[in-house]
């Protein structure tokens, strides 16, 4: 927690952190903030993820993308494995400060597991209610890598 | 739990969950998938929000963006209350299904409850470990309304 302090500003009243120029972020119960991941080339939304102090911290301090793995409990340096870093080329934080946005140069141009760009690679239809008969369709599905060939899962 | 089923399709496999058309969101233990909401227009992103199933198959059927309010758990028409309503206009949903991305016509021009653009206003210099003394900038902090005029709280 005093780490905590020594990095971030403390959470001040809703004008302060609405309005003041102080990084007070508001992890969440599992001590996370929220980000998001653009293209800073053509602005299409890659991924979400999540970010502890620690990564929220390395991120800022080194200019790429570190979060949290909340199924792996680890902190990520995106790419290590893959070689797919993203460089931070602008960050934000929200109105409430619970979550950032970063727009990134992806190496690779494959931000996601299964080897698309984006995660986001699937459209809902709309104009009618959703049931299970619904089919999205497949937008920009092409894959940049082999997910079978980058993640070894011996 | 039966209404989920006649609107959604089960979740299935990895690999059907991530390769297949139908949709079947993963809504976390609250109940709630995460919302990236980005203007058509710029790509901005505007702001970030969450769906229950309510809200998510209320802005497929309407083509207008619902939430659900975290902190007045309630269903939310967004604008319902400020006139700045979201006309979506792409809906996609991640590898995972837990999340979505909403591109949108923004009425108003400002999303952010502060009465700017986007909630994203501030912006984190990069290059040195965080500390207090950090000052973020501020990035298009114009108010396209006046939130005390707009928001009664009396």
């Amino acid at each position: 927690m005093s780490a905590e302090y020594q990095r971030f500003s403390p959470r001040g009243t809703a004008a302060e952190i609405e309005e003041g120029l102080a990084l007070a972020p508001k992890f969440d119960a599992d001590g996370l903030v929220t980000a998001v991941v653009t293209d800073a080339g053509d602005g299409t939304v890659l991924m979400l993820a999540h970010m502890n102090a620690d990564a929220l911290a390395l991120t800022i301090e080194t200019g790429f993308a570190h979060y949290w793995s909340r199924s792996r409990k680890a902190l990520w340096k995106k790419g290590e494995t893959s070689g797919h870093l993203q460089r931070v080329t602008d960050l934000r934080i929200d109105c409430d400060q619970d979550a950032v946005w970063l727009a990134v140069e992806q190496t690779g141009d494959a931000a996601c597991h299964t080897g698309r760009k984006s995660c986001f690679y699937r459209r809902i239809p709309l104009g009618r209610a959703p049931s299970p008969a619904l089919e999205m369709e497949l937008v920009d599905g092409e894959r940049r890598f082999d997910p079978a060939a980058v993640y070894r899962r011996t």
